[in-house]
């Protein structure tokens, strides 16, 4: 039984790097959303919001920044994610550069669901294949 | 009659460069806000939105990008605001670097006000000095 | 004779909305930036730094905010582009929600081109189609 | 042997909320490093940067996310910090709500030292106080 693992490319724009010349470190966490909220789809993502309240929030984030991207690289974002318990989704996440031997930067992202008032909510069914 | 000016400072920080050095220009509408959030302060448009559902919005921004800001820089954010028509507050700002014989970044922005359906309300008082 | 339209597509993310559950305002800068350099390829704008020590600044940005985009929207931004002379680039760019009568918002941004020391540079030539 | 604790403010602004109406959860990485620049100081790590050519870079950040900060909070971000080895600086900080009695957000954030080539460096004085 093998985890799946899901893929989705980043573009490095201008407004991710900062004046060192590679991608400024926060930003890496909005890679790892968007690659997230590219695997479960904004469609369901809204669907959620607006029909039960619910949201995703990230109460945990472990990263490890290896490698800094630049400007003009098409990242990797792969992601592979599993139920850790009805409360709770740990996501491993990492972003590679064009051609790279090793990840640039390393993640493991919980996610926990809460309603609009920010009360906790078991993970709702959001389609994903764990595996 | 002469206008009120408004002081507020902004610190430039790595998260505001980009890879060419200096202030990425999308940044300056942020510290263009945050100067008016200052102006007006937090608690009152904390007040505004929760007792009232009542929010300022950016109608129209013509900005001129003359000089870039670098970090480290403390940049001098020089603001006039008028009352355009009930409907419409303009304000005059400007972005400074320490020493700088003319202003780096110039701007107008129009606000409007906006309930949470993002109707049209009449400006409400929130004790801008007009002049 | 006809001005090329260029149409790109960005996906509003999370981390582009605000409390008032739209897209914060200073995001479109960053959304008409994709647009160009996506119009440009990265690839070209690569190179163009690396071995010329050129890059593209934001002189000039007339912004008008007519509605606010949404968590979830796919924002087509429609580009056209005409080199006023031989030292600005002006883009007339829109950005689109999934299925409007009318932009949501609509901006001009001139541009020029400097060196890594912000002296002015003539347009290179990035393969723009003027028309 | 005490270590020193450091206090720095952050207001939070619309640009840092999102459409929960809470603070986007990488603005906290920028919170944090709001706090070490104000730390060490600007003009320090300009000099730095300038003179030696030399920069900190975030190699780890392990964050716990535990309450949502909202617009107009002024935040507490309390640092302390301890030299690991020579070439890495530990950093616990904390992101505290006006008034709140437990941390909205825990981090241990590991820094390193870089030059322009992104080489690893000794970390160098920069006037930190170890206790």
């Amino acid at each position: 039984m093998t985890q799946r693992t899901y893929r989705f490319q980043v573009q490095v724009y201008y407004e991710d790097t900062d004046h060192s010349g590679v991608v400024y470190h926060a930003n890496y966490l909005k890679y790892f959303e968007r690659a997230r909220e590219g695997v479960i789809s904004p469609d369901a993502l809204v669907a959620l919001w607006k029909k039960k309240g619910l949201g995703f929030a990230v109460y945990k984030a472990n990263v490890s920044f290896l490698d800094g991207a630049e400007f003009g690289d098409t990242l990797d974002i792969i992601s592979t994610v599993r139920k850790d318990s009805d409360y709770r989704l740990v996501w491993q996440q990492e972003a590679w550069r064009p051609g790279a031997a090793k990840a640039a930067v390393q993640a493991e992202i919980h996610l926990v669901c809460v309603d609009r008032a920010k009360n906790l909510k078991p993970i709702p069914d959001v389609g994903l294949d764990f595996g």
